[in-house]
């Protein structure tokens, strides 16, 4: 039997470090059933914001304060978790640089409730968490299921979680890569393995809901229309579509090299 | 001489139609610089955050209401200005959406105050707008001055804003590629000229500021130490230093196509 003095010695285990978090919030259902699977898995620390951050993209508080305070949610689970005021990729800098002692071994975020496939990665709080971490080395994915409702049953997912962070885990990650997961919304019987895709072309386009407020002020509320104009059967959209798990390995190089010849042909 | 009756027949002159926004607030020094040069390009209109927005990524707005009114800030200029609650990825769905009569010629973000180069992108409101254009197939750029200060100068860099969105307008952009511009900061004479990059492999090493506010609990500021690693002579920051315009072509689809074969020999 092993006895953790502090929370430095616990560390010092040989149980991979895994550093979890999200952009629902730290109570949301899908960071409690990602945190169930990842303590079967490694020694968990939790630091997820307090409140709900979707479509944060990979926004940073840099004109704010930052307050991130020890919680408990969990009595009888043997996780450590922080709460913190701030976006996703808040948690993940925080994370790493005041709260774990060391260079954690896997980051992952999610389980997101709702895609994140294809155009959505951009608008991503779950993603950029994910690619925050990625940024320094560690290897990262993010979790998503297409379900955006609160009561979304992750139990059919939680097999394919595993799955993929103990490959890994073993594996490693290529340089610069962080995994962009999606979940179909189907029973685990009905899901019909993992495909390895890219990202569809696809992009929204918005409907805006437009109101006037009681002093007579027009505002509006931004809803749109997932347009996918990608008939590729390699993508993550035709993946989910067919009741398959779609991994994109998604990069943070954003440079498009194939572009360099076109734009240096121009009269600069 | 030419009469515009409303703002539908104004825009069908021949002058290429332009959107600008930004991420500093629409009465930063960098976008009112910015609309200057464009007011000689085409037919301008400015739809910009009413507020700084740096550091906001490609946040969207989902769970609040957006504001966005008509302003007039510069009597005797002639675009047309809206300033919006909403991020600057907000404003880009809106204007297009909501108050341009057609799709935009050209979108252009800035004049940004502080870099957006290398893995600083991933961050920016700025290239987040102009991301965001791109997504729906608008020629888009990101303008920024390696000039944090609010008293920046802008007078060096407007011959290049010029002739970066001359071509850009003349050639089209290549297909889901973006344009994210840096301007060293530099007396004009001193810039050496525009120079087509790649992104320099580099990233952030935060160093909170951690302090206790009046009621006795801790709290952070973000602050932190740029990495670049990359020793590279094709990349923006090594552009930068030698006193280029960095001009790096940015895509949108993150896959990182060179790892789905390594993703695909994991045991999935």
């Amino acid at each position: 039997m092993y006895f953790c003095r502090s929370e430095t010695s616990c560390m010092s285990s040989n149980k991979p470090l895994i550093l979890i978090t999200n952009d629902d919030g730290i109570t949301a259902p899908g960071i409690r059933a990602l945190i169930e699977v990842m303590n079967k898995l490694g020694e968990v620390y939790v630091v997820a914001p307090s409140s709900p951050q979707s479509g944060m993209g990979h926004a940073i508080t840099i004109n704010d304060t930052l307050y991130c305070d020890k919680v408990v949610i969990d009595k009888n689970a043997p996780q450590v978790e922080y709460s913190c005021s701030g976006t996703p990729a808040d948690c993940v800098k925080l994370a790493t640089r005041e709260i774990l002692k060391r260079k954690p071994d896997l980051c992952v975020s999610g389980i997101n409730h709702g895609s994140n496939s294809s155009i959505n990665v951009i608008y991503s709080g779950t993603m950029s968490a994910a690619i925050e971490a990625g940024t320094t080395g560690i290897p990262s994915i993010g979790f998503s299921l297409l379900d955006y409702s609160m009561e979304a049953d992750f139990g059919p997912v939680k097999k394919f979680v595993k799955i993929i962070v103990r490959q890994a885990l073993q594996n490693g990650m290529p340089k610069g890569v962080v995994l962009n997961v999606n979940f179909p919304k189907l029973a685990e019987k009905d899901i019909k393995g993992i495909k390895v895709c890219r990202q569809a072309n696809a992009h929204w386009i918005e409907n805006f809901d437009k109101r006037t407020n009681p002093l007579g002020r027009d505002y509006y509320w931004l809803t749109g229309e997932f347009i996918n104009e990608d008939k590729g059967e390699d993508t993550d959209e035709w993946a989910l579509q067919q009741g398959y798990v779609a991994v994109v390995p998604v990069q943070f190089d954003l440079t498009a090299y194939h572009a360099i010849t076109d734009i240096n042909s121009w009269d600069l």
